[in-house]
Protein backbone atom coordinates (compact mmCIF):
# COMPACT_ATOMS: atom_id res chain seq x y z
CA UNK A 1 0.00 0.00 0.00
CA UNK A 2 1.58 3.45 -0.58
CA UNK A 3 0.54 6.42 1.71
CA UNK A 4 -2.27 7.61 -0.22
CA UNK A 5 -5.61 8.82 0.53
CA UNK A 6 -7.60 9.16 -2.44
CA UNK A 7 -11.17 10.40 -1.18
CA UNK A 8 -12.53 10.61 1.58
CA UNK A 9 -16.39 10.28 1.26
CA UNK A 10 -18.53 11.91 4.00
CA UNK A 11 -22.32 10.37 4.39
CA UNK A 12 -25.22 13.00 4.70
CA UNK A 13 -28.56 12.81 4.37
CA UNK A 14 -29.10 15.70 3.21
CA UNK A 15 -27.31 15.63 -0.60
CA UNK A 16 -28.37 19.27 -1.74
CA UNK A 17 -27.49 20.94 1.68
CA UNK A 18 -24.15 19.00 1.81
CA UNK A 19 -23.33 20.06 -2.16
CA UNK A 20 -23.87 24.18 -0.97
CA UNK A 21 -21.85 24.16 1.89
CA UNK A 22 -18.74 22.86 0.16
CA UNK A 23 -19.33 24.30 -3.32
CA UNK A 24 -19.92 27.56 -0.75
CA UNK A 25 -16.14 26.96 0.88
CA UNK A 26 -14.62 26.75 -2.77
CA UNK A 27 -15.01 23.15 -3.14
CA UNK A 28 -15.43 22.43 -7.05
CA UNK A 29 -17.33 19.03 -8.54
CA UNK A 30 -15.59 17.18 -10.78
CA UNK A 31 -17.43 16.15 -14.09
CA UNK A 32 -17.85 12.58 -12.50
CA UNK A 33 -19.83 13.95 -10.04
CA UNK A 34 -24.06 12.64 -10.66
CA UNK A 35 -27.07 13.28 -9.14
CA UNK A 36 -26.70 10.99 -6.17
CA UNK A 37 -23.45 11.51 -5.16
CA UNK A 38 -20.78 14.34 -5.55
CA UNK A 39 -17.32 14.35 -6.18
CA UNK A 40 -15.23 17.69 -5.11
CA UNK A 41 -11.55 18.40 -6.51
CA UNK A 42 -9.13 18.36 -3.88
CA UNK A 43 -5.28 18.60 -3.77
CA UNK A 44 -4.75 15.22 -4.10
CA UNK A 45 -7.13 13.78 -1.72
CA UNK A 46 -10.67 14.41 -3.36
CA UNK A 47 -13.36 14.41 -1.57
CA UNK A 48 -17.16 12.85 -1.56
CA UNK A 49 -20.97 12.93 -1.16
CA UNK A 50 -23.00 10.20 -0.48
CA UNK A 51 -26.09 8.96 1.38
CA UNK A 52 -24.86 8.06 4.67
CA UNK A 53 -27.34 5.17 4.33
CA UNK A 54 -25.81 3.92 1.21
CA UNK A 55 -22.22 4.70 2.32
CA UNK A 56 -22.64 2.70 5.09
CA UNK A 57 -24.26 -0.65 3.53
CA UNK A 58 -21.06 -0.27 0.62
CA UNK A 59 -18.88 -0.12 3.43
CA UNK A 60 -19.98 -3.14 5.20
CA UNK A 61 -21.63 -1.41 8.13
CA UNK A 62 -24.44 -3.56 9.70
CA UNK A 63 -25.68 -1.05 12.10
CA UNK A 64 -25.03 2.88 11.73
CA UNK A 65 -25.76 4.57 14.76
CA UNK A 66 -25.49 8.19 13.62
CA UNK A 67 -23.21 10.99 15.17
CA UNK A 68 -19.50 10.85 14.67
CA UNK A 69 -17.14 8.32 14.30
CA UNK A 70 -13.76 8.83 15.52
CA UNK A 71 -12.51 10.54 12.62
CA UNK A 72 -11.85 14.19 12.33
CA UNK A 73 -10.73 16.21 9.12
CA UNK A 74 -7.82 19.02 9.45
CA UNK A 75 -7.32 21.56 7.02
CA UNK A 76 -4.16 23.76 7.79
CA UNK A 77 -3.51 27.47 6.88
CA UNK A 78 -1.22 29.97 6.82
CA UNK A 79 -1.78 32.20 10.25
CA UNK A 80 -4.22 32.74 12.93
CA UNK A 81 -6.15 34.95 11.00
CA UNK A 82 -6.53 32.45 8.32
CA UNK A 83 -7.84 29.73 10.80
CA UNK A 84 -10.25 32.52 12.02
CA UNK A 85 -11.67 33.47 8.54
CA UNK A 86 -12.45 30.03 7.56
CA UNK A 87 -14.19 29.57 10.44
CA UNK A 88 -16.33 32.48 9.92
CA UNK A 89 -16.69 31.13 6.64
CA UNK A 90 -17.95 28.08 7.10
CA UNK A 91 -20.43 29.86 9.33
CA UNK A 92 -21.75 32.11 6.99
CA UNK A 93 -21.80 28.75 4.59
CA UNK A 94 -24.22 26.76 6.78
CA UNK A 95 -21.73 25.06 9.36
CA UNK A 96 -21.63 25.27 13.46
CA UNK A 97 -19.01 26.94 14.78
CA UNK A 98 -17.63 24.26 17.45
CA UNK A 99 -14.50 26.07 19.09
CA UNK A 100 -13.87 29.87 18.41
CA UNK A 101 -9.96 29.44 16.94
CA UNK A 102 -7.55 30.03 19.81
CA UNK A 103 -3.70 29.05 20.80
CA UNK A 104 -2.83 25.63 21.65
CA UNK A 105 -0.55 24.17 24.21
CA UNK A 106 1.55 22.76 21.17
CA UNK A 107 1.96 26.04 19.76
CA UNK A 108 0.25 26.56 17.33
CA UNK A 109 -3.62 27.99 16.47
CA UNK A 110 -6.95 25.99 15.83
CA UNK A 111 -10.99 26.08 15.85
CA UNK A 112 -13.18 23.51 15.16
CA UNK A 113 -16.98 23.33 12.97
CA UNK A 114 -18.83 20.88 11.80
CA UNK A 115 -20.50 20.33 8.37
CA UNK A 116 -24.52 20.56 8.07
CA UNK A 117 -23.99 16.92 8.46
CA UNK A 118 -21.93 16.77 11.42
CA UNK A 119 -18.48 15.73 9.86
CA UNK A 120 -15.74 17.95 12.26
CA UNK A 121 -13.30 20.05 10.68
CA UNK A 122 -10.14 20.94 12.40
CA UNK A 123 -8.90 24.59 11.03
CA UNK A 124 -5.34 25.00 11.88
CA UNK A 125 -2.41 26.48 11.75
CA UNK A 126 0.54 24.87 12.75
CA UNK A 127 3.53 27.04 12.38
CA UNK A 128 6.22 23.59 12.85
CA UNK A 129 4.06 22.00 9.44
CA UNK A 130 5.45 24.50 6.39
CA UNK A 131 2.44 24.64 3.56
CA UNK A 132 3.90 24.08 -0.25
CA UNK A 133 2.35 26.64 -2.86
CA UNK A 134 -0.78 23.87 -3.42
CA UNK A 135 -1.74 24.46 -0.02
CA UNK A 136 -0.67 21.05 1.77
CA UNK A 137 1.53 20.52 4.66
CA UNK A 138 5.20 19.10 4.87
CA UNK A 139 5.95 17.13 7.64
CA UNK A 140 9.31 16.93 8.82
CA UNK A 141 11.23 13.67 8.39
CA UNK B 1 -10.75 27.96 2.26
CA UNK B 2 -8.58 26.02 -0.27
CA UNK B 3 -9.63 22.44 -1.54
CA UNK B 4 -7.07 20.50 1.06
CA UNK B 5 -7.54 18.21 3.59
CA UNK B 6 -4.23 18.01 5.72
CA UNK B 7 -4.23 15.43 7.96
CA UNK B 8 -6.89 13.00 8.67
CA UNK B 9 -7.10 11.77 12.53
CA UNK B 10 -8.24 8.51 13.45
CA UNK B 11 -9.09 7.87 17.08
CA UNK B 12 -8.15 4.51 18.47
CA UNK B 13 -8.41 2.17 21.41
CA UNK B 14 -5.07 0.38 21.18
CA UNK B 15 -2.27 3.05 19.72
CA UNK B 16 0.47 0.47 20.08
CA UNK B 17 -2.08 -1.65 17.82
CA UNK B 18 -2.76 0.38 15.33
CA UNK B 19 0.94 2.14 14.95
CA UNK B 20 1.82 -1.30 13.92
CA UNK B 21 -0.72 -1.70 11.38
CA UNK B 22 -0.44 1.27 9.44
CA UNK B 23 3.44 0.73 10.06
CA UNK B 24 2.67 -2.92 8.48
CA UNK B 25 0.98 -1.46 5.69
CA UNK B 26 3.76 1.29 4.60
CA UNK B 27 2.80 4.23 6.46
CA UNK B 28 6.01 5.44 7.62
CA UNK B 29 6.31 8.00 10.76
CA UNK B 30 7.52 11.53 11.08
CA UNK B 31 9.74 12.77 13.25
CA UNK B 32 6.04 14.86 14.66
CA UNK B 33 5.12 11.59 16.21
CA UNK B 34 4.96 11.63 20.49
CA UNK B 35 4.35 8.25 22.91
CA UNK B 36 0.57 9.66 22.45
CA UNK B 37 0.06 10.75 19.10
CA UNK B 38 1.30 8.85 16.01
CA UNK B 39 1.97 11.20 12.72
CA UNK B 40 1.90 9.30 9.44
CA UNK B 41 3.60 10.77 6.31
CA UNK B 42 0.91 10.74 3.26
CA UNK B 43 1.64 12.14 0.09
CA UNK B 44 -0.30 15.43 0.41
CA UNK B 45 -2.36 14.27 3.21
CA UNK B 46 -1.35 12.42 6.42
CA UNK B 47 -2.74 10.47 9.17
CA UNK B 48 -2.75 10.69 12.88
CA UNK B 49 -3.21 8.08 15.03
CA UNK B 50 -4.85 9.19 18.61
CA UNK B 51 -6.66 8.30 21.23
CA UNK B 52 -10.41 8.26 20.38
CA UNK B 53 -11.66 9.88 23.49
CA UNK B 54 -9.12 12.83 23.15
CA UNK B 55 -9.94 13.05 19.50
CA UNK B 56 -13.80 13.05 20.46
CA UNK B 57 -13.53 15.94 23.14
CA UNK B 58 -11.01 17.57 21.12
CA UNK B 59 -13.80 18.07 18.24
CA UNK B 60 -16.17 18.75 20.93
CA UNK B 61 -18.36 15.28 20.48
CA UNK B 62 -20.47 15.24 23.23
CA UNK B 63 -21.51 11.97 23.06
CA UNK B 64 -19.26 9.53 21.26
CA UNK B 65 -21.78 6.32 20.97
CA UNK B 66 -18.31 4.18 19.36
CA UNK B 67 -19.14 2.58 15.86
CA UNK B 68 -18.81 4.03 12.20
CA UNK B 69 -19.23 7.83 12.16
CA UNK B 70 -20.44 8.13 8.02
CA UNK B 71 -16.92 8.32 6.87
CA UNK B 72 -15.09 6.15 4.78
CA UNK B 73 -11.60 6.36 3.47
CA UNK B 74 -10.60 5.31 0.23
CA UNK B 75 -7.46 4.46 -1.53
CA UNK B 76 -7.01 3.52 -4.97
CA UNK B 77 -4.75 1.60 -7.33
CA UNK B 78 -3.73 0.56 -11.10
CA UNK B 79 -5.18 -2.57 -11.11
CA UNK B 80 -7.90 -5.19 -9.74
CA UNK B 81 -4.69 -7.47 -9.04
CA UNK B 82 -3.36 -4.64 -6.86
CA UNK B 83 -6.16 -4.26 -4.64
CA UNK B 84 -6.66 -7.77 -4.12
CA UNK B 85 -2.76 -7.18 -3.24
CA UNK B 86 -3.56 -4.25 -0.37
CA UNK B 87 -6.66 -6.48 0.98
CA UNK B 88 -4.35 -9.29 1.55
CA UNK B 89 -1.85 -7.21 3.21
CA UNK B 90 -4.37 -5.66 4.99
CA UNK B 91 -5.49 -8.76 7.02
CA UNK B 92 -2.30 -9.91 7.36
CA UNK B 93 -1.59 -6.87 9.43
CA UNK B 94 -4.27 -7.43 11.52
CA UNK B 95 -7.25 -6.28 9.32
CA UNK B 96 -10.52 -7.44 8.96
CA UNK B 97 -11.56 -8.40 5.45
CA UNK B 98 -15.18 -6.62 5.25
CA UNK B 99 -16.03 -7.86 1.13
CA UNK B 100 -13.54 -9.09 -1.18
CA UNK B 101 -12.20 -7.41 -4.43
CA UNK B 102 -15.35 -7.26 -6.78
CA UNK B 103 -15.64 -5.63 -10.39
CA UNK B 104 -18.54 -2.47 -9.53
CA UNK B 105 -21.26 -1.69 -11.42
CA UNK B 106 -19.55 1.96 -12.37
CA UNK B 107 -16.94 -0.27 -14.21
CA UNK B 108 -13.73 -0.58 -11.24
CA UNK B 109 -13.29 -3.07 -9.21
CA UNK B 110 -12.95 -2.96 -5.17
CA UNK B 111 -13.05 -4.48 -1.63
CA UNK B 112 -13.48 -3.31 1.83
CA UNK B 113 -11.62 -3.77 5.14
CA UNK B 114 -11.42 -2.31 8.44
CA UNK B 115 -8.48 -1.49 10.27
CA UNK B 116 -8.09 -2.69 14.05
CA UNK B 117 -10.22 -0.01 15.21
CA UNK B 118 -13.09 -0.55 12.84
CA UNK B 119 -12.16 2.28 10.08
CA UNK B 120 -13.70 1.55 6.90
CA UNK B 121 -11.41 1.84 3.95
CA UNK B 122 -12.31 0.96 0.29
CA UNK B 123 -9.63 0.10 -1.64
CA UNK B 124 -10.57 0.48 -5.31
CA UNK B 125 -8.85 0.00 -8.96
CA UNK B 126 -10.90 2.93 -11.03
CA UNK B 127 -9.68 3.16 -14.68
CA UNK B 128 -11.69 6.46 -14.99
CA UNK B 129 -9.18 8.48 -12.82
CA UNK B 130 -6.11 7.82 -14.00
CA UNK B 131 -3.01 7.47 -11.17
CA UNK B 132 -0.48 10.14 -11.16
CA UNK B 133 3.62 8.93 -10.31
CA UNK B 134 2.94 9.60 -7.06
CA UNK B 135 -0.07 7.39 -5.95
CA UNK B 136 -2.72 10.16 -6.16
CA UNK B 137 -5.66 10.15 -8.49
CA UNK B 138 -6.96 12.83 -11.49
CA UNK B 139 -10.24 13.75 -10.88
CA UNK B 140 -11.79 14.72 -14.41
CA UNK B 141 -12.41 18.48 -14.40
Amino acid sequence: MRPVVTLLTLGVTDLPRARAFYAALGWRESSQSQESIAFLQGVGTHLALWSRTELAADSEVTHDAGGWGGITVAHNVGSPAEVDAVLTEAVAAGGQLLREGAATPWGGYNGVFADPEGHRWEIAHNPFWPLAEDGTSQLPD
